[in-house]
């Protein structure tokens, strides 16, 4: 259920109050995201060249439940919750495998624009293989 | 109406997309949040040794509504939407100037927690100089 | 003597050790240098479309002399120590405000490419704006 | 012959320029060096909780030869060059997989320094975990 990847807390990732700041959280999802396209066999470069598009976020949230620290290891989960015509959002949990806690969930959407900045269908190859992933 | 802080977007702020990346709106709502502080007179860190209190964020929304280009200036705007106990919650707006454009808009709500991650009540002298600012 | 541009340190930028992340001198450097070529009245991105050039960094250097800490004030100090045919080299220094201290000392040496990512001279016009900024 | 880590450049890691910010290497170079660490059987963390020191940057250098790209994978060798009573030096060569291109290289020097940032001698036991690395 979901597409699971590691990562490990760096030491550039905390702040002075010793956990991880929670912008980054926001970037291990993407990490997350850009490993999920992989694992499809395309990347986030190929949507571009191949399909002409981009896939910039229209909304981004993100509740956080328990600090990260340094050198912990994280797991993100992300699940396709919603293909509409032009727009993709994203479900995403991190855990801290330390204990096995829930430390964030949140969800991005992106909407596909094309290398003007505007607004297109996602090309449907793109959101098959998304509906295919079962993730 | 809100505190206003002037910034400009970096070279590192930017992606290979040529805007600035998701998770940088952000940083950039709290450095305006640092400067409100900053304008109050206090700062975290004075919060940090003078209250024994840490504000980690609870939840962060952004809606993005126009990209930010390297070099572009941008405004943030953040007012108080509701201080309680607890928490505080702030609502940010982020304004590209060269053509005026509400680029962003979001909020953080924020939890006051001391020096153990235990959360606790919002100072009183803390919570009366929002209430006063205006913001 | 040199050009003079004032930064705040932000929560973001320190670390679990309580200090400023060591490559975010690099990026207060690269601050410094964009506010110098504002300066001069042209961007990087200026550069980019007007002259077609861009300016990878080859070479940097730093050596840490103090911390910086949570919301201090850095002054980032940029002299033009050398322009050659196809390079410039920057100098930096990094002082915290709060004492005066050089917090860090650096150099930067950039080299001109065009948009394919080959050498290129630099432009006679940027290379004598540099040589005229008296930096 | 060193330590090696895989990495990923990253979507946040690039910058408009299309490639990755000259600032990241020096973070990917950190990220080989806490994988080192944790290689032998210690982290940042325990060396700071056990032995009460941490391990400031004095110096860094890197020379940038070739650029790295969204999702190159690229691998980070880290050598130790040399330990003396209170620093340890760190050799870096970053490669980027697609070409086997040498992409970076430079160093790091740390210095031993204990919680109130006095300089100290390295602990014995942390020196010989190094020596005896191979790397």
């Amino acid at each position: 259920m979901g597409f699971k990847q590691l990562f490990r807390v760096r030491w550039v990732d905390t702040d002075i109050a010793g956990v991880m700041h929670y912008s980054n959280f926001l970037r291990y999802f993407e990490a997350c995201e850009e490993e999920f396209y992989r694992s499809l066999g395309i990347t986030l470069s190929t949507i571009r060249v191949e399909y002409g598009i981009m896939l910039p976020r229209v909304e981004a949230h993100c509740v956080y439940k328990a600090p990260c620290r340094f050198d912990d290891q994280i797991e993100v989960t992300l699940s396709v919750r919603e293909i509409s015509d032009k727009t993709i959002t994203y479900d995403f949990q991190l855990q801290r495998n330390r204990d096995g806690r829930l430390a964030a969930e949140g969800y991005l959407k992106c909407i596909a624009v094309n290398n003007d900045w505007k607004v297109v269908s996602l090309p449907k190859h793109f959101a098959e293989l998304l509906r295919k992933s079962g993730s």
